[in-house]
C-alpha cells in the first residue's frame, strides 16, 4: 500500500483552511441550522435507519471536500478488498473477514483457494445443534440437572461485543439461559459471580482465539477448582470458542463442546461469530441469533453499496476525522435514550480506540494527526443528571445521540406532566441536541450557553435483534472506514504488548517468592518493589 | 469574593513558562523517575490510604509552584470555611455542608444559628430505627410478607453515589435488601426493574431533594400504577428522601417513611446523608453505613487539616489543574484495578464533571482557561484489553489507577503461571504504569512507544466500608479544591437549565398531541417536528 501521509495531503491542507472559516462566529451552528433544507441535506434514511448529521459544523462545501477525501483514498474498494478476503491487515498478515459471518448472499469468500463461508456455516450449524439441546433439556450437567446459567470467561473482544448484544435483547426477549461475565482476573470479579449461580446448572464457556491470555487462564484455573469443589466434571460444564489448533482446542482435554474461532475475525469486531454466536443462542435461541446477523448483513450491504455521498457509516467516519483533526475535538460521547444500550458505549470504546488508537500509519511512518479520540457515554436522559452541564459549558465535544423509536415495554402506564416516559425521554433527547447547538445569550454569564457544539442522530426503529444488529454492523464500518481514510492499520494492537511484557517480569518476581518466602524482590526496579512489597505484607 | 481570574495571576504565567520545560525530551518522564528518591519525595501515605503522583510530569521547582497557587488562592482556608457553613455556594445563596454528615467530633457546625448536627443525627437515628424494624421484619409489605428489596426512585446525585457504594460493598457484605436502580425516565428501565422484583417484598425509595425532578415523577406514576395493579397499598411500600418542606414532604400524602435532606448538601455530594443513607442502611444494615461514614470522616479530617505539601486531595486537584491547564491533556481515565468499584468511575465522571465544567468564573467573568476534564474508566485489567490502545499509542492522556491489598474472596485459590489471581492483578497495574511513563524504543514503527504519559497510583487497604468512604471522600475534596484554585463554583450546574427548557416546550406539544391526536406540530421548529412526527408514527 502506497497511500500518502493524511496530513500531506491537499484536502488535509485545504479542511485546515476551511475549519478556519467555520470556526467563524457567522457559522456558528445556530446560522448553518436555519437552511429550510438543512434536515433533508444532512440526514440519510434507509430501511429501519436513519442518520441525521445536521448539527454537525459543517456545510455543503465541506461536505464534498469530505466526500472527496473518501473517493481520492478509494476506501470503499478497499472496503469491498476486506468483504472478499484480501490480506489487508498486513502487520499481522490476517485478511478480516466479519462481514463474511453475516453474509446471506450466496457468493463465496475465498481465503487460500477455500470458500470460508462454508466453515463458517458449519460452525454455525454445531452452535444451533449444540443450543437447542441444551434449550431441550437433552445436555444437561453433571448432576443431571438442566442448565439454567452460563459464565463467560473471556476478556476484550471476546466480551465486550456479547455483553452489550445481552444486554440490548434482554428487554425484549427472555434469556433461556442467563449470561454472566468473568472478564477480569480481579478474583473478586469470580467470587462475586459465584454468589449468583448454582453451580450445578452453569455452563461456563471459555473465549479465547489463542487460549493463552493470562486473564482467561488464570480464570479458567479457577472455574476448573470451583467444579472440582462441588464434585463437577469439566466434561459436563465447560464449553470453549477458540481457533482451530489452539491449546484449547486439545481433544485429549475433555469438554462439553468446542466451537471454533477464525484467525480471519479480530476479536473487537468478532460477536458475529461463535464468539457471541455460542452465548447468545444458549442465552436466546438460534434464531434470534441468525436474525441478528441479519441485521448486521444487512448495514454491511448498505456500507459496500451505497455511494459515498450517502453511505452513513462512511460519512460517520468522515465526520469523526473532521471533528477530531480539524474542529480539534478529542473525545465524542455516545448517549443512547435507551437504557437497554447502557453496555454499547463500552463495546464502540473497545472497537474504536483499540482500532484507531495508533501512532503508526500502514507504511510505519509516525503520525503526525489525531488517530482516533476518547469515546464514553452513559444512557440519556441519566447522562443530563452527570455529565451534561460540562457538555453545554465546559470544553466543548461532539455527541452522538441514539433514539429507538418504539420501546419494549407496552404495557399500562400512566403520564406524568401530560406525557408518557418514552414521550418524556424523546422531548429531552431532541431538546438536548438543539439546547447544544443553539446554546443562548444572557448578561448573567453563569446562564450563558455559547452553543455551536456539535451532534449527530442515529434512530432505530426498536430492540428487535435486527435493530441492533445494524446498529453493531454501523460502528464496526464506520471505524474500518475510519481507519482506511487515516492510512492505519484498524485491525492490529501491538500498542498493549509493552504493558504485557513488564507485567511478565513482574509476575516471574512474585512466582519466586511465592515458591520461596524469603526471596526479596532486589532485582527490580525500586517502585515495582515497594508495590510488591506492600502486596505481600498485605497492608500499607 | 474577589479573586483574580486565574489565568491572569503571574503563577499561572510562570507555570506556562515551567511547560514548556517539561515538554523537552531532557524532563522525559522516563528520566524524571530514575531519581533514587523521586516515589518517596512524591508520594504521600496517611492511615490505610496511599497516594503515588511520582509519575506525574512534574518536578520539585514546579511542585513548588503549584503549593504556591493553593496557597495563595488560600483554598485550604476557603476549605475549612465550607466545613464551617459559610455561605459558599453564592449563586444558590447556600451553606455547603456534606462535610457535617460525617462530622464524629462534638464541635457544632451553625447554620443560621442552629446546630445543624443535631438536625443531621435525628434523621441518622430515624434511618436507624426504620432500618432495623425493616430487618427484623416488624415492619412488612402490605400484604404481610417482609422485604427483599428496593427500587430508588432517583436520577443523578439521587443515585449514583450510592449506586458506587452499594456495587463497592456487596462484594464482601452480602446484603439484607437488594437495591435496584430506576434513573432513567425510559420506561424500559421500568420494565426491566420489575422483571427482577416481586412487588409485594418490594420497597420504593423516592430520592428527590424538590420533588420536582421530571423523570423522578414519572417514574413515581408508574411505581404507584404498577402497585396498584397488585392491589398494593403504597402506603406500606413508598419511602421518600426529600428536603422539608418540599411536594414529596406532605404529610397528607402516605407514605411508609419520609426522611429529609438539606438543601445545604448538593445532590452529588449528597451520598452521606439520607440520600445513601437510607437504601445503603437498608442494604446492609445502619451500623455499615456508620463505618462508612467514618472513613469519609477521616479523609475529610486530612483534608482538612494537612499541610498543603502533604495534603492529598489538595495535590491530587493542583495536579489535575496542571494537567488540564498547561499539560494541556483533554481527558482523564479513572482505572481501579477492583471489579467492586466498577462504578466509581461514572459517579467522579459525574461529580468532577458536573462540579468544574463550567464557563464562568465566581466573578461573574467567562474564563479563558480549561475548568475541568472528561472523566471516564472502566476496571483494570478489562480496559487494558479495551482502550489501553489508545493509551500507550493514541493521543496521551492522564490515568489514576487504584489498587486495593487485599481482596475480598480469599477462599481456597489455585495459580496461573505461579501466581494466585490478585498478584496477576497487582503485576499488570504495576507494569501499566511504568510502561506508560518509560515507553520503549524500536525502530519498528508499530511497536515504537513515546510514553512520557503520566499516571497516580492510589492504594487502599481493602474494600472495607471505611476504606471506601475514604476513597469518596478523597474525590469530594479533591474536586472541591479544584473548583477553589480555577475560582469556579463547584457548586451550582446552570448548564442543565437550558435543556430543561427546552424539553418542556417540546412536552407541552406531545401534551397537546395526547389530548388532541389531530393536532399538528406546526408551531415548532421543522427539525423537532420531524422528530416528534416519527415517534408518533411509531416508525421510521
Amino acid at each position: 500500500m502506497n497511500q500518502p501521509q493524511f496530513s500531506h495531503s491537499y484536502l488535509y491542507k485545504e479542511l485546515k483552511t476551511l475549519s478556519k472559516e467555520i470556526n467563524k462566529e457567522n457559522n456558528h451552528l445556530k446560522k448553518l441550522i436555519q437552511h429550510p433544507d438543512r434536515l433533508n441535506r444532512f440526514s440519510i434514511r434507509i430501511n429501519n435507519f436513519f442518520y441525521d448529521f445536521s448539527k454537525q459544523r459543517i456545510d455543503e462545501y465541506i461536505f464534498k471536500k469530505l466526500i472527496q477525501v473518501a473517493r481520492e483514498a478509494k476506501i470503499k474498494n478497499r472496503f469491498l478488498k476486506m468483504a472478499s478476503g484480501e490480506i489487508i491487515n498486513v502487520t499481522e498478515n490476517r485478511a478480516v473477514l466479519h462481514t463474511a459471518t453475516r453474509d446471506f448472499t450466496q457468493t463465496p469468500v475465498f481465503l487460500n483457494g477455500e470458500d470460508i463461508k462454508l466453515e463458517i456455516n458449519q460452525v454455525n450449524e454445531e452452535i444451533k445443534t449444540f443450543s437447542s439441546k441444551i434449550h431441550q433439556k437433552r445436555i444437561k450437567g453433571y448432576a443431571g440437572k438442566a442448565f439454567t446459567d452460563a459464565v463467560i470467561i473471556g476478556i476484550g473482544g471476546s466480551y465486550l461485543g456479547c455483553e452489550f448484544i445481552f444486554n440490548a435483547l434482554k428487554h425484549s426477549i427472555k434469556p433461556i439461559i442467563n449470561l454472566h461475565f468473568l472478564p477480569n482476573v480481579d478474583i473478586d470479579n469470580f467470587g462475586q459471580i459465584i454468589k449468583e449461580i448454582n453451580p450445578e446448572t452453569c455452563l461456563w464457556i471459555v473465549i479465547s482465539k489463542s487460549y493463552t491470555t493470562t486473564e482467561t487462564m488464570a480464570n479458567i484455573e479457577q472455574a476448573l477448582l470451583f467444579l472440582k469443589d462441588h464434585h463437577l466434571d469439566p466434561a459436563n460444564h465447560l464449553v470453549t470458542v477458540t481457533s482451530k489448533g489452539s491449546p484449547g482446542d486439545d481433544p485429549s482435554n475433555p469438554v462439553l463442546a468446542s466451537f471454533h474461532m477464525f484467525d480471519f475475525i479480530g476479536g473487537r469486531y468478532s460477536v458475529t461469530s461463535a464468539v457471541g454466536g455460542v452465548p447468545l443462542s444458549l442465552a436466546f435461541g438460534y434464531d434470534i441469533f441468525i436474525r441478528f446477523l441479519k441485521g448486521c448483513h444487512e448495514m454491511d450491504l448498505h456500507a459496500s453499496n451505497a455511494p459515498e455521498e450517502k453511505n452513513i457509516p462512511l460519512i460517520s467516519a468522515l465526520i469523526g476525522i473532521w471533528n477530531s483533526n480539524f474542529l480539534v475535538y478529542a473525545a465524542q460521547a455516545i448517549i443512547p435514550y435507551c437504557s437497554a444500550l447502557s453496555k454499547l458505549a463500552p463495546h464502540i470504546q473497545q472497537l474504536h480506540m483499540e482500532s484507531l488508537g495508533k501512532g503508526t500509519t500502514m507504511n510505519g511512518q509516525s503520525t503526525d494527526y489525531k488517530t482516533g479520540v476518547i469515546i464514553f457515554g452513559e444512557p440519556g436522559t441519566n447522562a443530563q443528571h452527570s455529565f451534561f452541564q460540562f457538555a453545554h459549558q465546559g470544553s466543548p465535544f461532539p455527541i452522538e445521540f441514539i433514539g429507538v423509536v418504539n420501546p419494549v415495554y407496552k404495557r399500562n402506564q400512566t403520564t406524568s406532566k401530560g406525557v408518557y416516559n418514552h414521550q418524556e425521554l424523546w422531548a429531552n433527547m431532541i431538546a438536548q441536541a438543539q439546547a447544544l447547538a443553539v446554546g443562548q445569550d444572557d448578561e448573567n454569564k453563569a446562564k450563558y450557553f455559547s452553543g455551536n457544539r456539535p451532534s449527530s442522530t442515529i434512530l432505530i426503529n426498536d430492540l428487535t435483534p435486527e435493530s441492533i444488529g445494524m446498529l453493531l454492523s454501523f460502528y464496526e464500518a464506520k471505524t474500518v472506514y475510519e481507519g482506511f481514510v487515516l492510512g492505519i492499520n484498524p485491525f492490529d494492537q501491538f500498542g498493549v504488548e509493552l504493558g504485557k511484557i513488564l507485567a511478565s517480569d513482574i509476575r516471574n518476581q512474585i512466582g519466586k517468592k511465592n515458591i520461596d518466602m524469603s526471596y526479596h524482590f532486589d532485582s527490580i526496579d525500586p517502585v515495582a518493589k515497594f508495590y510488591l512489597d506492600t502486596l505481600f505484607k498485605g497492608s500499607l
